[in-house]
Protein backbone atom coordinates (compact mmCIF):
# COMPACT_ATOMS: atom_id res chain seq x y z
CA UNK A 1 0.00 0.00 0.00
CA UNK A 2 1.77 3.20 -1.04
CA UNK A 3 2.43 5.38 2.18
CA UNK A 4 0.65 9.21 1.33
CA UNK A 5 2.41 12.28 2.76
CA UNK A 6 0.71 13.07 6.32
CA UNK A 7 -2.12 15.73 5.45
CA UNK A 8 -4.08 14.78 8.46
CA UNK A 9 -5.73 17.37 10.68
CA UNK A 10 -6.52 16.23 14.09
CA UNK A 11 -10.44 15.47 12.76
CA UNK A 12 -9.92 13.95 9.54
CA UNK A 13 -7.25 11.78 11.32
CA UNK A 14 -10.16 10.87 14.19
CA UNK A 15 -12.59 10.35 11.41
CA UNK A 16 -10.28 7.44 9.91
CA UNK A 17 -9.82 5.85 13.21
CA UNK A 18 -13.70 5.66 14.18
CA UNK A 19 -14.22 3.95 10.95
CA UNK A 20 -11.56 1.16 11.87
CA UNK A 21 -12.75 0.72 15.53
CA UNK A 22 -16.46 -0.13 14.34
CA UNK A 23 -14.80 -2.47 12.04
CA UNK A 24 -12.57 -4.03 13.90
CA UNK A 25 -13.69 -3.77 17.30
CA UNK A 26 -11.61 -1.13 19.45
CA UNK A 27 -10.01 -4.30 21.02
CA UNK A 28 -9.42 -5.23 17.36
CA UNK A 29 -7.52 -2.34 16.04
CA UNK A 30 -3.81 -2.39 16.44
CA UNK A 31 -2.02 1.29 15.47
CA UNK A 32 -0.41 -1.40 12.62
CA UNK A 33 -4.58 -1.45 11.51
CA UNK A 34 -4.80 2.31 11.48
CA UNK A 35 -1.61 3.10 9.65
CA UNK A 36 -3.05 0.80 6.85
CA UNK A 37 -6.11 2.48 7.07
CA UNK A 38 -5.10 6.22 7.28
CA UNK A 39 -1.86 5.29 4.65
CA UNK A 40 0.79 7.16 6.85
CA UNK A 41 3.13 5.73 8.59
CA UNK A 42 2.55 4.65 12.82
CA UNK A 43 5.17 7.09 14.02
CA UNK A 44 2.81 9.65 11.43
CA UNK A 45 -0.27 8.91 13.66
CA UNK A 46 2.12 9.24 16.73
CA UNK A 47 3.15 12.97 15.73
CA UNK A 48 -0.85 13.63 16.35
CA UNK A 49 -1.74 11.18 19.04
CA UNK A 50 -0.10 9.24 21.43
CA UNK A 51 -2.24 6.03 20.60
CA UNK A 52 -4.76 4.63 19.91
CA UNK A 53 -6.50 4.97 23.70
CA UNK A 54 -6.36 8.83 22.52
CA UNK A 55 -8.41 8.12 19.28
CA UNK A 56 -11.23 6.60 21.70
CA UNK A 57 -11.60 9.04 23.98
CA UNK A 58 -11.51 12.05 20.96
CA UNK A 59 -14.24 10.09 19.67
CA UNK A 60 -16.04 9.60 22.54
CA UNK A 61 -15.97 12.76 23.64
CA UNK A 62 -17.47 14.22 20.36
CA UNK A 63 -20.19 11.48 20.80
CA UNK A 64 -20.77 13.11 24.33
CA UNK A 65 -20.72 16.27 23.64
CA UNK A 66 -23.34 16.07 21.32
CA UNK A 67 -25.67 13.86 23.22
CA UNK A 68 -25.03 15.95 26.68
CA UNK A 69 -25.22 19.28 24.56
CA UNK A 70 -28.98 18.08 24.12
CA UNK A 71 -29.46 18.27 28.13
CA UNK A 72 -28.52 21.66 28.29
CA UNK A 73 -30.68 23.25 25.60
CA UNK A 74 -33.41 25.28 27.17
CA UNK A 75 -36.25 23.22 25.82
CA UNK A 76 -34.74 20.39 27.46
CA UNK A 77 -34.69 22.08 31.14
CA UNK A 78 -37.69 24.49 31.04
CA UNK A 79 -41.22 23.55 31.09
CA UNK A 80 -43.18 20.17 31.56
CA UNK A 81 -41.10 17.11 31.80
CA UNK A 82 -43.01 15.46 28.62
CA UNK A 83 -42.33 18.28 26.93
CA UNK A 84 -38.45 18.57 27.63
CA UNK A 85 -38.84 14.81 27.38
CA UNK A 86 -39.89 15.06 23.60
CA UNK A 87 -37.33 17.56 22.92
CA UNK A 88 -34.58 15.32 24.44
CA UNK A 89 -36.01 12.17 22.06
CA UNK A 90 -36.15 14.52 19.12
CA UNK A 91 -32.67 15.99 19.47
CA UNK A 92 -30.96 12.85 20.27
CA UNK A 93 -32.34 11.38 17.30
CA UNK A 94 -30.99 13.84 15.38
CA UNK A 95 -27.37 14.21 17.05
CA UNK A 96 -27.15 10.64 16.88
CA UNK A 97 -27.77 11.12 12.84
CA UNK A 98 -25.48 13.79 12.84
CA UNK A 99 -22.59 12.10 14.51
CA UNK A 100 -23.37 8.82 13.61
CA UNK A 101 -19.96 6.62 13.53
CA UNK A 102 -19.49 8.69 16.91
CA UNK A 103 -22.69 7.60 18.68
CA UNK A 104 -22.10 4.16 17.41
CA UNK A 105 -18.75 3.67 18.57
CA UNK A 106 -20.04 5.37 22.07
CA UNK A 107 -23.02 2.50 22.00
CA UNK A 108 -20.54 -0.65 21.62
CA UNK A 109 -17.43 0.17 23.27
CA UNK A 110 -16.82 -2.78 26.38
CA UNK A 111 -15.22 -1.77 29.25
CA UNK A 112 -11.80 -2.98 28.90
CA UNK A 113 -10.12 0.05 29.44
CA UNK A 114 -10.49 3.04 31.29
CA UNK A 115 -11.54 4.90 28.42
CA UNK A 116 -13.83 2.29 27.62
CA UNK A 117 -15.31 2.10 31.63
CA UNK A 118 -15.12 5.98 31.28
CA UNK A 119 -17.40 6.08 28.12
CA UNK A 120 -19.86 3.30 29.47
CA UNK A 121 -20.27 5.45 32.75
CA UNK A 122 -21.23 8.60 30.64
CA UNK A 123 -23.54 6.99 28.62
CA UNK A 124 -25.40 5.72 31.87
CA UNK A 125 -25.42 9.20 33.31
CA UNK A 126 -26.87 10.10 29.98
CA UNK A 127 -29.67 7.48 29.86
CA UNK A 128 -30.14 8.32 34.12
CA UNK A 129 -30.88 12.40 33.40
CA UNK A 130 -33.47 10.91 30.75
CA UNK A 131 -34.78 8.63 32.88
CA UNK A 132 -35.30 11.41 35.61
CA UNK A 133 -37.43 13.19 32.93
CA UNK A 134 -39.48 10.52 32.32
CA UNK A 135 -40.14 9.96 36.22
CA UNK A 136 -41.00 13.32 36.56
CA UNK A 137 -43.25 13.34 33.70
CA UNK A 138 -45.03 9.86 35.26
CA UNK A 139 -45.52 12.13 38.40
CA UNK A 140 -47.23 14.92 36.78
CA UNK A 141 -49.78 12.48 35.35
CA UNK A 142 -48.42 12.81 31.19
CA UNK A 143 -46.60 9.31 30.98
CA UNK A 144 -48.38 5.68 31.68
CA UNK A 145 -47.61 5.07 35.08
CA UNK A 146 -48.22 0.93 34.31
CA UNK A 147 -44.46 0.78 32.86
CA UNK A 148 -41.90 0.53 34.98
CA UNK A 149 -39.96 3.69 34.24
CA UNK A 150 -36.64 2.26 33.80
CA UNK A 151 -37.91 -0.68 31.77
CA UNK A 152 -39.39 2.43 29.56
CA UNK A 153 -36.29 3.81 29.47
CA UNK A 154 -34.44 0.89 27.77
CA UNK A 155 -37.51 0.34 25.70
CA UNK A 156 -37.44 4.42 24.46
CA UNK A 157 -33.40 3.86 24.43
CA UNK A 158 -33.57 1.03 22.43
CA UNK A 159 -35.66 2.20 19.31
CA UNK A 160 -33.69 5.50 19.39
CA UNK A 161 -30.06 3.47 19.60
CA UNK A 162 -31.35 0.99 17.23
CA UNK A 163 -31.05 3.86 14.44
CA UNK A 164 -27.38 3.34 13.83
CA UNK A 165 -28.37 -0.48 12.70
CA UNK A 166 -29.71 1.05 9.97
CA UNK A 167 -29.20 4.33 8.73
CA UNK A 168 -26.73 5.21 6.11
CA UNK A 169 -25.78 8.73 5.12
CA UNK A 170 -24.86 8.08 1.82
CA UNK A 171 -28.62 7.04 1.12
CA UNK A 172 -29.71 10.31 2.48
CA UNK A 173 -31.43 12.34 0.03
CA UNK A 174 -32.47 9.65 -2.10
CA UNK A 175 -35.61 8.55 -2.98
CA UNK A 176 -37.31 6.62 -0.28
CA UNK A 177 -34.48 7.08 2.26
CA UNK A 178 -35.46 8.94 5.04
CA UNK A 179 -34.17 11.90 6.72
CA UNK A 180 -33.41 12.99 9.45
CA UNK A 181 -36.02 15.04 10.08
CA UNK A 182 -38.36 12.64 8.90
CA UNK A 183 -36.85 10.00 11.52
CA UNK A 184 -36.96 12.13 14.57
CA UNK A 185 -40.40 12.75 14.11
CA UNK A 186 -40.99 9.24 13.80
CA UNK A 187 -39.59 8.25 16.98
CA UNK A 188 -41.71 10.82 18.86
CA UNK A 189 -44.74 10.00 17.38
CA UNK A 190 -44.22 6.05 17.77
CA UNK A 191 -42.44 6.28 21.27
CA UNK A 192 -45.15 8.93 22.54
CA UNK A 193 -48.42 8.40 21.17
CA UNK A 194 -47.90 4.41 19.64
CA UNK A 195 -48.34 2.81 16.55
CA UNK A 196 -52.45 2.80 16.92
CA UNK A 197 -54.01 5.13 15.27
CA UNK B 1 -6.72 -26.39 31.17
CA UNK B 2 -7.34 -29.69 32.10
CA UNK B 3 -9.26 -32.12 29.51
CA UNK B 4 -12.38 -33.02 30.69
CA UNK B 5 -14.28 -36.78 29.27
CA UNK B 6 -16.64 -35.57 26.41
CA UNK B 7 -20.14 -35.94 28.10
CA UNK B 8 -21.06 -33.40 25.71
CA UNK B 9 -24.94 -33.67 23.72
CA UNK B 10 -25.18 -31.68 20.38
CA UNK B 11 -27.49 -29.40 22.46
CA UNK B 12 -24.52 -28.82 25.10
CA UNK B 13 -21.86 -28.31 23.29
CA UNK B 14 -24.23 -26.18 21.19
CA UNK B 15 -24.36 -24.01 24.85
CA UNK B 16 -20.62 -23.29 25.08
CA UNK B 17 -20.31 -22.52 21.17
CA UNK B 18 -22.72 -20.21 21.57
CA UNK B 19 -21.29 -18.39 24.38
CA UNK B 20 -17.86 -18.14 22.83
CA UNK B 21 -18.98 -16.50 19.26
CA UNK B 22 -20.95 -14.18 20.96
CA UNK B 23 -18.10 -13.19 23.38
CA UNK B 24 -15.36 -13.62 20.78
CA UNK B 25 -17.89 -12.86 17.57
CA UNK B 26 -18.21 -15.47 14.62
CA UNK B 27 -15.36 -14.80 12.32
CA UNK B 28 -13.04 -14.31 15.74
CA UNK B 29 -13.58 -17.61 17.10
CA UNK B 30 -11.47 -20.88 16.05
CA UNK B 31 -11.90 -24.27 16.30
CA UNK B 32 -9.08 -23.65 19.16
CA UNK B 33 -11.23 -21.04 21.55
CA UNK B 34 -14.01 -23.71 21.19
CA UNK B 35 -11.85 -27.04 22.47
CA UNK B 36 -10.90 -24.44 24.88
CA UNK B 37 -14.05 -23.49 26.31
CA UNK B 38 -15.54 -26.34 26.08
CA UNK B 39 -12.83 -28.11 27.73
CA UNK B 40 -12.41 -31.35 25.10
CA UNK B 41 -9.95 -31.76 22.65
CA UNK B 42 -10.68 -30.58 19.12
CA UNK B 43 -11.07 -33.86 17.81
CA UNK B 44 -14.05 -34.47 20.45
CA UNK B 45 -15.75 -31.28 19.02
CA UNK B 46 -15.14 -33.24 15.34
CA UNK B 47 -17.02 -36.08 16.77
CA UNK B 48 -19.96 -33.58 17.40
CA UNK B 49 -20.14 -31.55 14.28
CA UNK B 50 -18.03 -31.07 10.93
CA UNK B 51 -16.54 -27.27 12.03
CA UNK B 52 -17.89 -24.16 13.70
CA UNK B 53 -20.30 -23.35 10.86
CA UNK B 54 -22.11 -26.46 11.46
CA UNK B 55 -22.26 -24.83 14.89
CA UNK B 56 -23.32 -21.35 13.72
CA UNK B 57 -26.00 -23.31 11.48
CA UNK B 58 -27.51 -25.12 13.91
CA UNK B 59 -28.02 -22.09 16.77
CA UNK B 60 -29.03 -19.58 14.13
CA UNK B 61 -31.65 -22.93 13.33
CA UNK B 62 -32.77 -23.05 16.84
CA UNK B 63 -33.25 -18.86 16.61
CA UNK B 64 -35.28 -19.14 13.59
CA UNK B 65 -37.76 -22.06 14.45
CA UNK B 66 -38.82 -20.10 17.71
CA UNK B 67 -39.34 -16.99 15.80
CA UNK B 68 -41.20 -18.24 12.27
CA UNK B 69 -42.60 -20.71 14.51
CA UNK B 70 -44.61 -17.39 16.19
CA UNK B 71 -46.03 -16.58 12.80
CA UNK B 72 -47.45 -20.11 12.40
CA UNK B 73 -49.41 -19.39 15.83
CA UNK B 74 -53.29 -19.49 15.20
CA UNK B 75 -53.44 -16.07 16.68
CA UNK B 76 -50.62 -14.94 14.42
CA UNK B 77 -52.74 -16.13 11.00
CA UNK B 78 -56.64 -15.35 11.96
CA UNK B 79 -58.08 -12.19 12.95
CA UNK B 80 -57.63 -8.47 12.17
CA UNK B 81 -53.62 -7.44 11.22
CA UNK B 82 -53.65 -5.11 14.37
CA UNK B 83 -54.30 -8.08 17.05
CA UNK B 84 -52.10 -10.12 14.97
CA UNK B 85 -49.03 -7.84 15.07
CA UNK B 86 -49.94 -7.51 18.67
CA UNK B 87 -49.69 -11.71 19.37
CA UNK B 88 -46.34 -11.22 16.53
CA UNK B 89 -44.86 -8.63 19.16
CA UNK B 90 -45.99 -10.13 22.17
CA UNK B 91 -44.01 -13.38 21.56
CA UNK B 92 -41.18 -12.73 19.43
CA UNK B 93 -40.59 -10.72 22.74
CA UNK B 94 -40.95 -13.92 24.88
CA UNK B 95 -38.80 -15.79 22.35
CA UNK B 96 -36.68 -13.43 21.95
CA UNK B 97 -36.04 -13.99 26.38
CA UNK B 98 -36.65 -17.73 26.09
CA UNK B 99 -33.89 -18.19 23.61
CA UNK B 100 -31.69 -15.26 24.16
CA UNK B 101 -28.11 -16.35 22.95
CA UNK B 102 -29.79 -17.78 19.66
CA UNK B 103 -31.23 -14.88 18.94
CA UNK B 104 -28.20 -12.36 19.88
CA UNK B 105 -26.42 -14.94 17.88
CA UNK B 106 -28.80 -14.17 15.05
CA UNK B 107 -28.54 -10.50 15.57
CA UNK B 108 -25.05 -9.46 15.66
CA UNK B 109 -24.04 -12.06 12.51
CA UNK B 110 -22.83 -10.62 9.81
CA UNK B 111 -22.66 -12.31 6.16
CA UNK B 112 -18.88 -13.10 5.38
CA UNK B 113 -19.74 -16.82 5.25
CA UNK B 114 -22.92 -18.80 3.38
CA UNK B 115 -24.43 -19.36 6.58
CA UNK B 116 -24.54 -15.85 7.85
CA UNK B 117 -25.78 -14.46 4.45
CA UNK B 118 -28.78 -16.73 4.85
CA UNK B 119 -28.98 -15.88 8.29
CA UNK B 120 -29.24 -12.73 7.52
CA UNK B 121 -31.31 -13.19 4.32
CA UNK B 122 -33.86 -15.60 6.92
CA UNK B 123 -33.81 -12.72 9.12
CA UNK B 124 -34.91 -10.20 6.57
CA UNK B 125 -37.72 -12.40 5.85
CA UNK B 126 -39.60 -12.33 8.98
CA UNK B 127 -39.08 -8.31 9.08
CA UNK B 128 -40.65 -8.55 5.72
CA UNK B 129 -43.62 -10.86 6.49
CA UNK B 130 -44.24 -8.32 9.91
CA UNK B 131 -44.33 -5.21 7.92
CA UNK B 132 -46.47 -7.00 5.23
CA UNK B 133 -48.95 -7.41 8.49
CA UNK B 134 -47.91 -3.19 9.39
CA UNK B 135 -49.00 -2.55 6.13
CA UNK B 136 -52.39 -4.60 6.23
CA UNK B 137 -53.18 -2.83 9.59
CA UNK B 138 -52.92 0.82 8.17
CA UNK B 139 -55.11 -0.13 5.43
CA UNK B 140 -57.56 -1.32 8.34
CA UNK B 141 -57.17 1.98 9.58
CA UNK B 142 -55.84 0.52 12.93
CA UNK B 143 -52.38 2.04 12.68
CA UNK B 144 -51.25 5.23 12.02
CA UNK B 145 -50.71 5.98 8.11
CA UNK B 146 -48.41 8.50 9.29
CA UNK B 147 -45.16 6.84 9.87
CA UNK B 148 -44.04 5.19 6.94
CA UNK B 149 -44.29 1.50 7.55
CA UNK B 150 -40.69 0.41 6.44
CA UNK B 151 -39.67 3.14 9.26
CA UNK B 152 -42.25 1.85 11.69
CA UNK B 153 -40.88 -1.45 11.62
CA UNK B 154 -37.81 -0.36 12.32
CA UNK B 155 -38.51 1.51 14.77
CA UNK B 156 -40.41 -1.50 16.15
CA UNK B 157 -37.78 -4.10 15.93
CA UNK B 158 -35.48 -1.75 17.49
CA UNK B 159 -37.48 -2.00 20.78
CA UNK B 160 -37.69 -5.72 20.24
CA UNK B 161 -34.47 -6.52 19.54
CA UNK B 162 -32.35 -3.84 22.29
CA UNK B 163 -33.93 -6.43 24.88
CA UNK B 164 -30.66 -8.44 24.15
CA UNK B 165 -28.57 -5.60 25.38
CA UNK B 166 -29.57 -5.81 28.78
CA UNK B 167 -32.24 -8.89 29.65
CA UNK B 168 -30.11 -11.18 31.74
CA UNK B 169 -31.97 -14.68 32.62
CA UNK B 170 -29.68 -14.85 35.70
CA UNK B 171 -31.23 -12.07 37.20
CA UNK B 172 -34.59 -12.92 36.42
CA UNK B 173 -36.99 -13.67 39.60
CA UNK B 174 -34.78 -11.17 41.72
CA UNK B 175 -36.57 -8.30 43.19
CA UNK B 176 -36.86 -5.25 40.58
CA UNK B 177 -36.12 -7.95 37.88
CA UNK B 178 -38.72 -7.97 34.96
CA UNK B 179 -40.07 -11.14 34.07
CA UNK B 180 -40.92 -12.23 30.18
CA UNK B 181 -44.20 -11.86 30.44
CA UNK B 182 -43.59 -8.08 32.24
CA UNK B 183 -41.29 -7.19 29.16
CA UNK B 184 -43.64 -8.67 26.48
CA UNK B 185 -46.85 -6.41 28.29
CA UNK B 186 -44.71 -3.07 28.57
CA UNK B 187 -43.19 -3.47 24.66
CA UNK B 188 -46.73 -4.10 23.38
CA UNK B 189 -48.06 -1.20 25.67
CA UNK B 190 -45.57 1.28 24.43
CA UNK B 191 -45.42 0.39 20.65
CA UNK B 192 -48.99 0.33 20.18
CA UNK B 193 -50.21 2.82 22.72
CA UNK B 194 -46.79 5.03 23.09
CA UNK B 195 -45.87 6.22 26.24
CA UNK B 196 -47.86 9.39 26.65
CA UNK B 197 -51.19 8.91 28.96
Amino acid sequence: MPVKRDTYTPDSLLKVAVEVFIERGYDGTSMEHLSQAAGISKSSIYHHVRGKEELLRRAINRALSGLFGVLDEPRAREGRAIDRLEHVTRRTVEVLMAELPYVTLLLRVRGNTDTERWAMARRREFDHRVSELLKRAVADGDLRGDVEVRLATRLLFGMINSIVEWYRPSRAGRAGAATSDEVAEAVVRVAFSGLRN
